[in-house]
């Protein structure tokens, strides 16, 4: 089987549990994105999956095969996150040159060609670099490296609107001319709602969906009204939060039928929800 | 007069003129975002009126007097940047009391309100805390250090969307409360744009744009469709920029009338702009 399977896996820190009983599958050549509140376990998650910590219990198979303490395995992985591995006094242009050692199929070229339309300067030193551009240095390896399952642990942070478009677009392009699995992890929701195939939402260490995004976009409704109308106009609905103002009330609701609310009273506002309001109902605490 | 006003203001770096004979007021009592990319002069502008770095040319007026090492004038404004003033092992609370030595309307008792209320622990030391709760201990500071003239500086960096989210809504219940004057730099755009008032966009150390939001939103729209069509209708027009995909043209304008684009051909699609994809077809290079 190709891709790569989460099994039961659980780790704790001190007194916090990070995951717990973490169970799911990133599937060969999707782009799935990874949400969860700051301290959810994503990254916890995706350092397990690289090999960077190991895991209480449970286990990661890439391709079948266990993914710990496997070089070949690792290799066909990338995982771009918060810290560098990189010796700080070393230049952007030496730090490629580095990565080719690792990943035989890093495309040097094509980095020094993202580079210059990031305007990304490859004679500076890693550690001179601004949150912005510490940002685009990863990036740029990121896309480089040619592997088969590639992981983006906030990939644009401190990025401008300008180069968060386009670093959008370039992940597509390259993805269209040939697929592979990409996981997002990112609290800029609303800007990769169009980019994603797949969603899995992790909260205090356990997943409470993973679902296609078109499925969970479709079903999304926010109703607000009276709340007596709204209480039964939301009855049987599965609510994900609620807000009250006075005697008006607003119900959040998934997984619902738009043939249900084309047939609402006028008295009731009804909208679509989109993926970041979604989200946040779901992991309000 | 009330509020601050940027005279004639340049700076240089070695090879690169920061800001270039910047001039602009931030009147008292309303929400500004200052926009600018990656590079723009954002950090240079704000790191001078509050005094940290001083201008080659130009000055800053607060209530009409000069901002230059002036400490009277200094206590009435806060800059929430990238660099925290405070030493790195002082833990969070103890930094909630130096800051009363320096602010005297720092209200403790907010404070730490806020602080329950973003899950921060102020038990913690500054320097052991993510991305996300640096950012979260920083906005803390600046929701309760009272003073009238606040400028955020990214302030939502690493923020998940929940608290994103809930950090614009009592930024604005304070404003509602007690109007002061707030100067928000930000690359999320998109979600502060129901939040200001008003728009100043720096490009390459020049001020681009000034305007009132609802100003530049009103008149911002997207023309596609066969070129020649596009070029005849778009004649006349502010175009910000043009995109081509074949024989098919995208316009983009600002400052235009709603009532021509009611007149439009079927042929043609219009489509209002956001703020977002206005600023980058207004900067982009």
């Amino acid at each position: 089987m190709r891709g790569i399977e989460i099994k039961e896996v659980s780790k704790g820190y001190k007194d916090t549990k990070a995951l717990d009983h973490v169970s799911v599958q990133f599937e060969d050549g999707k782009i799935y994105a990874l949400l969860g509140r700051n301290g959810a376990g994503k990254s916890t998650m995706l350092n397990i999956i690289s090999n960077r910590i190991f895991p209480d219990q449970g286990e990661v198979l890439v391709d079948g095969k266990p993914a710990r303490e496997n070089d070949q395995v690792q290799q066909n992985m990338y995982l771009m996150s918060e810290q560098t591995l990189y010796p700080a006094g070393m230049k952007i242009q030496q730090a490629f040159q580095w990565s080719k050692e690792f990943y035989p199929k890093f495309d040097m070229e094509y980095a020094m060609e993202l580079a210059r339309m990031f305007g990304l300067n490859t004679k500076k030193k890693v550690r001179t670099l601004s949150t912005g551009y510490k940002s685009i240095f990863k990036l740029v390896l990121a896309l480089s490296v040619n592997v088969p399952y590639l992981f983006l642990d906030e990939p644009v942070l401190g990025l401008d609107a300008n180069h968060r478009e386009m670093f959008y677009r370039i992940l597509l392009e390259k993805y269209i001319e040939e697929p592979f699995t990409i996981v997002i992890s990112t609290h800029l929701i609303e800007e990769v709602a169009s980019v994603i195939e797949h969603v899995v939402i992790l909260k205090d260490g356990k997943i409470v969906k993973n679902c296609a995004t078109e499925e969970l976009l479709a079903g999304g409704y926010r109703i607000s009204g009276k709340k007596e109308m709204v209480d039964i106009w939301s009855q049987g609905e599965d609510v994900i939060g609620t807000e009250m103002l006075g005697t008006m009330k607003t119900a959040y609701v998934i997984g619902s039928s738009k043939e249900k609310w084309k047939k609402a009273p006028e008295e009731l506002e009804v909208a679509k929800l989109d993926l970041q309001k979604m989200f946040i109902q779901m992991t309000n605490r």
